[in-house]
């Protein structure tokens, strides 16, 4: 598209119209950098798990990765603490707008998972459905009842809608999964 | 060394007397994969954070890493859950047999255990002297009291012994931190 004086106006690609564009991992992690300046919990994303291979040394001080390979992760992508309990939990986005596909879950999650409700901690997921724009806090063990009680392989909105917590998109914090832990918890 | 028939005893190398060649990692993995499949509690170590600067793709399934760069953590190495509570910690080697230095811990570790305990966890720091073979749970509520009344930039191996609790080296957990959390907290 052109504009007057023939300048392509570039800077429109970065534009963003309320959420678009920002991925659910961007908005948890701005959400859990609000959190830890505030002094309201200290929540992390786990660094991508990697198998490194080959190491290069060009000085002393300095190392270089040359070769690594993704590793299937063995738990969640989140963790930390919150008015001193345990909190677990991992974010999944899906195209779809009709249902959340369960194989986005890996099985060792589902078992990491359930440990950690067995262990006292809190533990759940973030889903947003990106074609909708919705994103949902679904407690870890309404997923394990649905998953024993149905034969179907993926969670229908309509679950989500009844079932789970809306999380409203936001300013600061973005995604305030907090709010619904105080709601469900204290 | 030569023995009878010429044979040079190669397996040597890998016999191990005591805790001898395994560093303080292994030992804590270790320790940390016992607790999981006796049920005891759900602590891993988080994967090494890298700033991946490019990436490969030789098949539509595969990725390789080709170039990343280890970045300062911004956390300790080790937390999970445990009887409910969340736990934090990091584990650091000195060969030193006189005492360990401050230096070791990065500030923002510091500041991360500081968080840890004011939002209500158990953080701690274990720390080996691979030259005495002796380990140590040390509170970080003990070390932040050291660094208040003290200017020394390193804390005695005394310090160790009158102040933070003697974790004795076994078979089955190697490091069994969580007896020392037991006997401190419940």
């Amino acid at each position: 598209m052109f504009y007057p004086g023939g300048l392509k106006r570039k800077y429109q690609t970065t534009v963003q119209y309320g959420n678009r564009g920002m991925t659910l991992e961007e908005d948890i992690n701005e959400t859990n950098t609000f959190y830890l300046t505030h002094d309201r919990g200290v929540i992390y994303k786990k660094p991508t798990p990697l198998t490194i291979t080959k190491v290069d040394y060009p000085s002393r001080k300095e190392a270089v990765v040359k070769e690594a390979y993704f590793k299937t992760p063995s738990t969640t992508d989140y963790n930390g603490i919150y008015k001193g309990r345990y909190i677990d939990f991992d974010a999944k986005e899906s195209k779809s707008t009709t249902s959340f596909p369960i194989r986005n879950i890996h099985p060792h999650q589902i078992d990491h998972l359930k440990a950690v409700i067995h262990h006292g901690g809190i533990a759940f997921l973030i889903v947003r459905f990106t074609t909708l724009d919705e994103t949902y806090y679904l407690k870890a063990e309404d997923l394990f009842d649905f998953m024993k009680c149905s034969t179907r392989k993926s969670i229908p909105i309509s679950y989500f809608r009844e079932q789970a917590t809306k999380i409203q998109n936001r300013i600061h914090p973005r995604i305030d999964y907090l709010k619904v832990i105080d709601e469900l918890y204290f």
